[in-house]
């Protein structure tokens, strides 16, 4: 089959640009080194090629150690078009300063960043830049492009920005809170999910049927009557009105474990809308210790059980 | 194939009598006209006469609406051999003061009866007989016997003592309380349950893992998680010690139902020990109202769904 | 003060008789020895002496290890005049097999005894007497008295039956299950509770606004919200029809201590109605181990952190 | 006592700005007219001159309807300098597209905007503005201020802008999603809450003291057991580790309301930390409609019946 010319090749990763950010990095750790790849400039942008067809899949930021989730991508995932999570990387998110060669620190008083880079370095900069005024830019890597058109003195930006640009780093492991991690997620369309590990993350959006007194409650009963453990919750709005809220929920296990199987089935029974969106290997293969009572070999002997009992044993 | 003379031969209904008890009355309504029954002294006797294949079924009292619990019955359910309840009947508790011929309410000076029954019709002995003397038999069946014999002027029994014994009845429909209901079981060896009418009542005895705080909030979540009503709940003592509880469960629905099916199998992956004890049409059959979110076809749909997923749609 | 006549005089405590059974023995545990006491007939008598005043308390079985509630003392304390319990004692029950003097256990042929003894006792009689017919009569004093009177050969009986015949005692510690122990209550008109020692337990019954599903498990979160252990609960008939109850409880805890009046008040709002049967220190004073969070420093600690929040810290 | 010209005036309201924003549109409806006010570069500015004593308040945005929460916002109410919410206002997003005078949309090629915005209006751009290039900026006013000065042809921006810059309106209610809303709450430091309105609401973040399954159901419980009803719950970092959360949680209620104020005494029992951020009216004045078991009487009646008890009626 010969190609189309007038058909886009379709790449193996569309990510949230532009290169030489922190989502570069994620690139790397979710997708072998050949994979052919095209940097966006919304995560939007990126999660319709994939709907699209224009890519297999999407790489993008979900949640950080210091800021949580990841609005625009949890939003899009609940109320787009439907894709689910394949795939997470953390990916320690360490700024550098970097600066035209030549420049020592003393020099700088104009700093270039993203603002959520700006949040995390807030108190290094008063501390080492005091007399540095930091203004906002809408990424850390236009920000090191700025430095090296001479627009900035320097840039809080990613590892990645000097070399791409040709800067100098006069600063590294530059945060307030050391040890910030983002978690990013790659999402494909609808798919099987990837074999269990023992130790994977099942993503989903609840909204509820009535906003009932003790809903919300009813709703975690699901997951606790089965021995599910939730590890993040969240209301996210629905959009349709100030108040009006879905559930982003997160739980420890997979599809493929009977008790999660079953707390999903809980879900779809009592909930107006349940969006799935992914079961797959945590990035830290942390593997939770399931209690013997929710493993599946106590599923399959009380089902073998209850077998028994209409059988009249 | 000839009677073995050895072996006695094998009743229809073994139940608590004597003859000429509510029972007796149960038996009516729960086995065929021509049902061979034998009338044992005790609750345990009837079970034990299933239990070792010498009667096809006991039938004997589960719970009264003025008194609860038929605890002997409950216990040996709990406790003893298996057995399963196949069916109910309700019998209505009306009393009846019998006397030999002759003798009026005047005459009366001492009565003999059950003390159950002396409770439950204390107040009108006080109106009726205030000269009378209300003595203790081991039942009402005797009591009249003993009224025949001479030893008592009167007895308060079921309105089957009268012609038993060649009676006379002084006074109809005599209780404290009008429209006392005795409960009374079928009880078979292990066998499937009857199918399913839409009005069923699933009985089974759960003994906790461990009896830690909120472990009986945890045990009514797998009934509550999944639509499943409770209609009763009773401590009953493990006979270990004092303290030492499990817990004697009724609820809606059949064990053919998924609700129930689901319900059952998370009591037994959580529960030290579950023991079913049968599912069976409602005496009433008084359909119980069951929410669309816990009906059969919300449960289809939702494996459906789960299934679905696990495919990638 | 000279006394009337006409009012006969008021006893310390009235009990369920005859003499001669457990319940002396846990009379003289609850009260002291130069007590005047008054043996009755049935249980409802002794709680009708108390609420009429003709006698200052009331000692009754409350609850047994292997059979469980005592109904009707539980139902009168639910439906009857408004008393509390005030104190209880633990009974271990152990039976005796008496006859006259001169008799050896391969003599004995009719045996009689009450039925609750019987069926504690039935395995012991079937190994040590198996020639013998075991008789029920209404109380196991009353069939030690015919034994004395020549109609039986022997009783099992309460150890105190002995002495008060004049009778042998042919075996000791009589018991299919050894360890079996009766719960007696003390009660007394309402009255300010005991002084809570630290291991006490508190009753009372509750009845449900409306039977709505998940309407059970909230009134258990009304306790485990505020940190108290249930140690028994019961469905118990309303007495209106079959298949209405109400909830006997009994929990850890005084209700002085603010866990326990805070779950009160919960209850108080939420249920139709509630009878509070009192708080009293616990028979084998085994203190129940309270969570720091549900001790009374952390209630005074948060009461005072809100109202720091009233007044702007 | 005269002003010291070393110490900045205090003013009434810091927000955050630049002014032109909707936050400007907020500082009006929820501060009188005469207000003065300073406009500050990001949120935690306008927290720090609260916590700093150089303003008496701030606004700023707390929760957006298609976005939800603004993080920095709530992430710095969590983690900072202890500041109560005192009153919140909503704004209508009706965005508006701006240019020079003479310009038409035929010949918009080059529109500046937030991030936000453009997200919000991305299909009416796409539809009306088929050939234009949406370029991202640090704020709408910004991005107006740059049409002005000819680096864009228009700017998708907040109605004031137009008026601010001396521009023209080519477009009105410019949105995606008609009816968008966002929340701005003005911030002081604690102090006691407003009076109660009956329509109020109570935001506070809490911390578990383990994370153990089940855990986030029993500090629910904590809610519901005293008929209080969420509106919102979120899992938000605690900036310790990813995966490590607290909960944000807004409830229906007042703190001087019985139901809230036991509900938050719960929660200081149980959590290892809680965080109180103020009781507010509601800006809708939507009043919640109490349930008369969670109701003050029902509170005062409960408690009076238990002190009835402690004194024996």
């Amino acid at each position: 089959m010969s190609a189309d010319p007038a058909v886009p090749p379709t790449v193996d990763a569309a990510y949230l640009g532009p290169a030489g950010t922190f989502t570069e990095l994620a690139v790397a750790a979710l997708l072998p080194a050949d994979t052919s790849s095209a940097a966006v400039l919304t995560v939007q942008d990126a999660l319709d090629m994939v709907a699209e067809g224009e890519a297999h899949s999407a790489v993008v930021p979900f949640e950080n150690s210091v800021e949580g989730s990841v609005s625009v991508t949890l939003d899009a995932l609940i109320h787009g078009s439907p894709l689910v999570i394949v795939a997470e990387a953390h990916v320690a998110v360490r700024f550098v300063v970097v600066a035209r060669h030549g420049t020592t620190l003393a020099d700088v008083r104009r700093v270039g960043t993203h603002p959520h880079a700006a949040a995390q370095t807030r108190a290094w900069t008063a501390a080492h830049l005091p007399e540095a005024e930091v203004l906002p830019e809408t990424s850390t890597a236009r920000a090191a492009e700025l430095v090296a058109a001479g627009d900035y003195d320097a840039a809080v930006a990613a590892p990645t920005a000097a070399t791409r640009h040709g800067l100098q780093v006069l600063a590294e492991n530059v945060a307030d809170r050391p040890g910030a991690v983002t978690r990013f997620v790659r999402l494909t369309r609808p798919c099987p999910p990837p074999v269990a590990t023992g130790a994977d993350t099942t993503t989903l959006a609840a909204f509820l049927r009535h906003n009932h007194p003790g809903a919300l409650l009813e709703l975690l009963e699901q997951f606790t009557a089965r021995g599910v453990d939730l590890t993040r919750l969240e209301s996210r709005p629905t959009g349709e009105a100030l108040g009006q809220y879905c559930f982003a929920i997160e739980a420890d296990g997979h599809l493929s474990e009977p008790r999660m199987a079953e707390a999903l089935t809980g879900l779809h029974r009592t909930c107006r809308q349940v969006r799935y969106l992914g079961s797959y290997p945590r990035a830290d293969r942390a593997g939770h210790e399931v209690a013997a009572q929710a493993a599946e070999p106590a599923y399959r002997r009380a089902r073998a059980w209850v077998e028994s009992l209409t059988r009249g044993r």
